[in-house]
């Protein structure tokens, strides 16, 4: 009875669901502290103090009708021009309220703008590896997904492919940076070779190209890295983010999409972003946390947690004879498969009770991705298994 | 740029958009208090103090974590359980944790059951007036809304006219009772016959057609009113429910569907509901605001505050020869338009500084729609332009 279209898509549903089934498997086995669940990105840092005492402090002094009431599809006035602010002051941007939709999260904003730009058959072109849900956000409006096969020496885009998969009815790129699964992030080079052939692909085809910059890690990077803000480099940039890992709140459900001035048919994009918020069910971003992450935009989560994460895994790995590029920001390594395929060294993982995602799954087979957002000790707990299942494959440095 | 498909919908916005300054252009030339604008569903009622009691409680004694972190994409599951021991208290019903699937209010919900079982081309019916709404959530999924056409008598569905529109075609049905916008509630004999004709027609056509009941004014009733449970009626029920009313939280975008054992395909639908919430970009209910509603399930707005408006408005505007049947139910008057045309009469109130939505925009023209959730006081301020307008259009009782 249900759609042909989810057919697929439970059935995929299934293989997770089968893969979460078998970690409490193993857990009821082993134990849960001997089981190492590196498969979710879900953050393990506490948001920030800020959060709980900005949610409280609005729910004792403003109006309740206010702070649960509808407000503009788009979100509330005050809010957007806040962050609008906080952008200028961090990054030299000229925003303002009407540049900001507010969103539920970063897949509510990339739902929204797909929704706004996309016609039946339009291409969207992304860079492998990427966020698999990317697939399924562009075919919700019947466009298609051009994928950008993986450089896998440094992770950085593949940008001789990109030019020549353009076509006239490529309509947007969408690129993640700091990245998830690799935690590279693009340097502010990369970003103007990609910015070039963008300008001059839109000239070539007489078409308006929208550069995606999903933007969720922007705050999680380490070593001074910076992140550069894509909208000063190319004109149709739009920006979606989340504050789901920067104050650590996933759940909750809020971010905001960048359209800024410049982007061509500025006027029509902001109406239609509006009206797509509307009637694709979110109405608005949930209202109480618009209003608390206001109060938050300085704050951020304790990065040192998640760096003695990277440092410590990164380093033993290494050790042990895995082949890792050092991420520079997120809370992902991307190590390369032993043995070239992935779906069977995440198998063989799983005999050393240790959790995984393959690369297949981000259009990058022969790696897979270990989240690290999770307990320091886990981590301490899972090296000696880490090391057994390289040795299994017959690799150790020491 | 913008989408072919957007086109009409940000034109029609900016009608909206217009409507809205209107109000405000009228309220910087006599004041906002000399303006009545009844044109908004937007509770005026404030949340019980049960909502903001709980969410400060769930901020000091929960793990932070857990209740702003990603759950299971169809919600918390001990959240999911509360909810099915409440509905089964009040209505006897006989549902669990797997029944429920918590989504971002009413539309959310609705959008996703709409991706879960839409192919291009399907019919949805639903009968007039109706929550213009409908139309692009059907549409979102490539379907096509089938309108049944309005018995003005006592707005209960017209079952004949119902009946012959069913064809192989038809997926689905939605009713909305308490009705938006007649608050009208559709009486237990509405609900058996309507269920006998979708059996008959199952049979017929050997096809599932699901009833979708859009609940999110069922706890706002007067006069004792019972609104039936419509899933002990019709096996092939699917509920949409919002606490955006019952609790005045419509910014916070929390609600749930109800998906019966009973439902064909039972497991399918709700695995395909579970992954449609995730790639539709809900990801899932905002977090904090599903636990807080679990703690507040018995806890109601203050109805005697609309009951007082509807008493005073609707007694009022029978006096000064509107015509108008009581409603029973949400908080909304479906009136008469004077002199026939809605979009006339609608201007024509605005000379009055009255501001209402003309009824073509729920496919019932001829009529307008006047929400009574405001003030009391700007009720009595407005009662003297309502009897001005109907002496305008030559009626006056007294």
């Amino acid at each position: 009875m249900i759609a042909n279209k989810m057919n697929d898509l439970v059935k995929n549903s299934s293989v997770i669901r089968a893969m979460f089934e078998e970690g409490k498997r193993l857990a009821s086995i082993y134990g849960k502290e001997n089981v190492y669940d590196f498969s979710l990105g879900n953050p393990s840092v506490e948001p920030p103090k800020e959060v709980k005492e900005a949610i409280i402090k609005i729910l004792n002094e403003e109006d309740p009708n206010l702070i649960h009431g509808y407000m503009n599809n788009s979100g509330y006035e005050d809010v957007r021009e806040k962050i609008a602010q906080s952008l200028n002051q961090r990054f030299q941007t000229s925003f303002d309220e009407n540049n900001i939709i507010m969103t539920v999260g970063a897949a509510g904003g990339l739902n929204v703008i797909f929704k706004v730009i996309l016609n039946p058959g339009d291409e969207v072109i992304t860079f492998a590896p990427f966020f698999g849900e990317y697939k399924n956000y562009v075919s919700n409006y019947d466009g298609k997904l051009v994928v950008v096969s993986p450089n896998t020496v440094d992770f950085q885009p593949n940008l001789t492919e990109f030019s020549n998969k353009i076509t006239k009815n490529t309509k947007a790129v969408i690129i993640n940076t700091p990245n998830n699964p690799t935690g590279v992030v693009y340097s502010e080079e990369t970003i103007k070779d990609l910015s070039k052939i963008l300008n001059q692909k839109q000239e070539e085809f007489g078409t308006s190209i929208f550069l995606i910059s999903d933007e969720p890690y922007r705050e999680l990077v380490y070593d001074d890295i910076r992140v550069p803000y894509i909208t000063k480099y190319y004109n149709n940039t739009i920006v979606g983010y989340s504050f789901s890992k920067s104050l650590s709140l996933p759940g909750d459900r809020i971010g905001y999409l960048v359209i800024p001035n410049e982007v061509d048919d500025f006027e029509d994009m902001v109406a239609a972003a509006n009206v797509a918020t509307r009637i694709l069910g979110f109405v608005n971003a949930p209202s109480l946390i618009q209003r608390a992450i206001a109060e938050c935009l300085d704050a951020k989560v304790n990065l040192d947690i998640y760096n003695r994460n990277r440092e410590l895994l990164y380093h033993s790995l290494i050790s042990y004879g895995y082949e890792c590029v050092k991420p520079q920001g997120a809370f992902y390594l991307f190590v390369k498969a032993m043995g070239g395929d992935d779906k069977a060294f995440v198998q063989a993982a799983k005999e050393f009770n240790i959790l995984l995602v393959p690369g297949s799954s981000f259009g990058c087979p022969g790696y897979c991705r270990i989240a690290y957002c999770v307990d320091y000790e886990m981590i301490e707990r899972a090296l000696p298994a880490f090391e057994k299942l390289a040795q299994k494959y017959g690799v150790n440095k020491e």
